[in-house]
């Protein structure tokens, strides 16, 4: 069964020592978050993970999910107990607002916790997740009625939500859905329709489920404009505000999947179901897009903890198979072979996985922390630059660090070799886990699409030339000290590039949009070399200066950090100009074919 | 269900343009092989693939194979029957040594009938594939009367083989095998060990099962220095060669495997099995890379048999599914969305699959010719050229194709959006399915290893050199011509940074072998990214030719070449200069964290 321990240390290096997280606790939620709180809260985190979630991880795969003929579905066998034990804990309100019960940490913490969570069961993981999601958009679009009736029963997990956007002939597309809504003069509504790919859209987890539906309301205008967002409980609430009546929205049936067997993936069915409108009518895609971005966060998240545990398994087997012998001379002479982590080509993927693993941590709490400050910062300028870059860089974890993950996940299941393929060692399960990332809340090519169609113009490239702005200046700063050199050097090239493309993409693709779809994933992973790259060389300064201020203890996790911040510079940052010239060679030989020669 | 198609059209391009088979029809088997005799085997083939083979591979894999408590083991539903088609329609004969029953076609036709077989279904087209590496082993190394006593029956098909090297203890390094072999006095041993991942290593097709294993006889050396192989059949042939008395080997347990569920990879427990020596005592390894290099070809092929089929029902997909709209306005005005193949992002994985796709297949058939031309060719310079490259490009296809290959199923899947995850639809399974083709008969890290620590010094580097001078001089010859420019440019372009990347390693390899170790990976793609680009920048030469002379009726079909050759140096080509970069940056970051540190 495979291993897993949180990656503490690395994650307080990152909040700590990264971010800065203490210099803002004179912002609520930080003022409650000093450096002990958190340490107290990591730990206990990671045990939970390990202790409670780990286990149940290969169950849930095995087993699944199961729909009676009544449309119940059960849970693998020990999820519910789990279940109980993650909401007596309180992990589901972290960062909830207070008000609700929630304990109102920063959402920074929250993303931590949730990355060792996903790491130890990805599929468990799902259901808390969604229903943060769902507590986001009532938050942010709900009446005040709304928030006292869902919100406390939510954020203490004893009901659960979900999203519920995909039909069967709509997906990315969301202006063509049929599901219809019909009001009923009391202010509900009667939703029919059908809703397919809902994670969690029923199960034995929680008292209650929150679907939050899009849907058309009758009369309203066709594509995007006419959607609406409605809430619909499973139980309809009594005046009490308690779980009354069963709403008409079923299960039809669970989806075999590729992997994350342990989440029921649902076909959710409205036959007049009734529903509550949130928000404004005809404005739900926006609602939507609330839970969209906080979703799209999480995946990115998921993605980074398949690849962290995927990594932890892979350096215990390379650390213990022995085959062949270590072509610099014989490293474990007294046995009949050399573990294997002493061949360059194991190492060229344990370090590849480790370098993405640090940089895509510290991206992930930096653009965290900057969405708590867009909220809480002081300063109106601080909250624009904090949402800017929060902005820019969603679609840039979602989709990088997804398709990183799954990469990852497989080349840590490379390194097992046949004992990779085979279901008992636990590595070919990260790998079908983590491709579902890479495809849901918004495929990875949509990520691209979200980046160089829609947030790079922004405000006149505001957010983009700020962040362009920020690397360089990095670059420039710490050019001249020789330690930081090998880092300085590839990322200012890294960046150049990247400027360069955008550039090109200002250049070429306003006459010929074709251009900008046939750059967007290259230019999307490019921005993400830059930015993981940004993060790789920041860490390796506070390491050097840690070290320099003489470091106690922690001298080797701090040289680590040097190393591996190199090996991103010399093996992952030359892809840069690989995807510059992808870019500039434009659309012509892409799209030139015609669709009969396909 | 998935569709397919056999590329008939694409192979006889090969063939009959690039290849020139034609050519060579004063030889042994080419001669019976004219353009109308391999057409219609190619036809006939597809039909096969797609009426007998495709039909039983989503069965194959929900169904899987299924071990009794007495070891026998099931094939899933209508492989059985499946199984006796291909055997007497002779398809595992056709290039088989006519003394032996074989029709003694070209290995080459063989290929390309292979690569259809295993797209439609994998997991099925290695039953006869690991029979025919056992076929090729015999051929090769057996004495007169073990060739009579086995071949025959093999090639029938009535008979299958397979392959037994891996041990609990030992996969790549088989120096390590403790599998025993003691002499009886009468010629015979008696085999004791445990060997598992044997695939097809027992089932219900044939009759009797000739395993080929790798042994160490009682007192030989330690290490790789002391290998026998031998043949241990099921049954053991009784005076008139028929199968007689059943051999104490059996299948102990079936792996659960993340794909390939259609066929049986056993755990095989020799008791005393009697087995027979094949080739000389301590030289099994020899005869074992007799079997490799065949197999490693084949699973070159599955790689791209994977990558086809996925692509095809990709473009299926991305025809029919409507959703968005066009970036330069909508295509299909009378539906209510374009279908998805107008959008850049789609075309781009759609493009990198077929690319990929034709350069592959050019390269196998390419490769294979010269298999077939390194023992016929009348002229010993030829036949030694050709073996040079066929031993040279073994590596580099199996590593290079069978990444790709899944790499293009991912993306494949990719273009299905949530259905590619969902199993009715058939896309995981070729994920799944093609990720074993990474790992098995030498994971790719080997192969990598192969060609940069052996392959390249072979006899002074005269393969190597040959492959250089061979690439160049076609970039010299049609670079003044204006319609190849764009193809001679990116080639030269990629040479150069092959030869770049070779005189790197010369000038660093030699003192620290872990710069080669380091490099080998990367080096591999480089090198197959060449050899693509070389067999694209081919046929686009053999297209404009054609085109020139007044193509009849196929001019859109060559318009198609020189389109997806141009978008292979647009958007493929690039990444050599990447894979140069991180080679040229030595081992350093990548091994100088101490194993501690992980």
């Amino acid at each position: 069964m495979p291993v897993y321990q949180a990656p503490i240390a690395d994650t307080l290096f990152v909040l700590n020592d990264l971010l800065g997280f203490d210099r803002h606790n004179n912002l609520p939620g930080f003022s409650d978050a000093s450096p002990d709180i958190v340490e107290a809260i990591l730990g206990e985190a990671g045990r939970f993970a390990t202790d409670v979630f780990l286990p149940l991880n290969q169950i849930g795969d095995s087993e699944g999910c199961r729909r009676a003929d009544d449309g119940s579905v059960t849970t693998p066998k020990g999820f519910k107990a789990a279940y109980d034990q993650f909401r007596e804990a309180g992990w589901g309100g972290l960062s909830a607002d207070p008000a609700y019960g929630g304990q109102g940490l920063p959402h920074t913490l929250a993303a931590a916790v949730n990355e060792f969570l996903s790491s130890a069961n990805m599929a468990f993981s799902m259901y808390p997740g969604l229903t943060r999601g769902a507590i986001a958009a009532i938050q942010q679009h709900g009446s005040p009625e709304q928030k006292q009736r869902y919100l406390p029963k939510m954020i203490d997990g004893v009901w659960t939500g979900t999203m519920n956007l995909t039909e069967p002939h709509c997906g990315t597309d969301l202006g063509l859905l049929r599901t219809k809504a019909v009001p009923q003069g009391d202010g509900s509504y009667k939703l029919s329709g059908q809703k397919i790919f809902i994670s969690a859209g029923e199960h034995d987890l929680s008292e209650n489920i929150v679907h939050l539906v899009l849907a058309r309301i009758e009369g309203s205008p066709e594509g995007t404009k006419g959607i609406s967002l409605f809430i619909v409980p499973k139980f309809v609430l009594d005046e009490a505000g308690e779980a009354g009546a069963r709403n008409m929205v079923s299960c039809g049936s669970i989806e075999e999947k590729m992997g994350i067997h342990g989440n029921a993936t649902c076909v959710m069915n409205y036959d007049e179901a009734t529903g509550f409108l949130i928000g404004e009518a005809d404005k739900g895609l926006r609602a939507m897009f609330t839970m969209m971005n906080e979703a799209r966060l999480g995946v990115g998240v998921q993605g980074l903890a398949i690849s962290e545990i995927a990594y932890q398994n892979a350096v215990v087997y390379a650390k213990d198979r022995i085959q062949g012998r270590s072509l610099s001379g014989a490293k474990a002479p007294e046995k009949k072979a050399d573990p294997i982590i002493v061949h360059p080509d194991v190492r060229r993927m344990l370090m590849t996985i480790r370098a993405v693993n640090e940089a895509g941590r510290a991206l992930i709490l930096w653009t965290a922390m900057k969405g708590d400050l867009s909220h809480l910062a002081e300063d109106a300028g601080e909250r624009q630059a904090a949402d800017d870059w929060m902005g820019l860089m969603t679609p840039v974890i979602k989709g990088v660090l997804t398709d990183k993950g799954f990469e990852n996940a497989v080349l840590a299941q490379q390194i097992y070799g046949g004992h990779g393929y085979v279901r008992e060692w636990g590595m070919e399960q990260f790998v079908r886990d983590a491709r579902i990332a890479q495809i849901y809340e918004g495929a990875n090519g949509i990520q691209a699409l979200d980046l160089v169609g829609r947030k790079l113009a922004l405000n006149g490239g505001r957010a983009v030339q700020a962040f362009f702005q920020e690397v360089g200046a990095f670059c420039e700063e710490h050019r001249a000290v020789e330690a930081m050199a090998p880092y300085t050097k590839a990322l200012k090239k890294g960046l150049n590039d990247l400027q360069g493309a955008t550039m090109w993409l200002m250049q070429h693709a306003m006459a010929k949009p074709d251009n900008a779809g046939a750059a967007s994933t290259d230019y999307m992973h490019l921005f993400g070399l830059v930015a993981l790259g940004y993060m790789s060389a920041r860490s390796a300064k506070v390491a050097q200066d840690k070290l320099t201020a003489g470091a106690n203890g922690d001298a080797a996790f701090l040289e680590a950090k040097l190393v591996t911040a190199r090996f991103f510079m010399d093996r992952l940052m030359p892809e840069t100009a690989a995807h510059l010239a992808r870019i500039a060679s434009g659309s012509d030989s892409m799209m030139s074919l015609n669709e009969e020669a396909f």
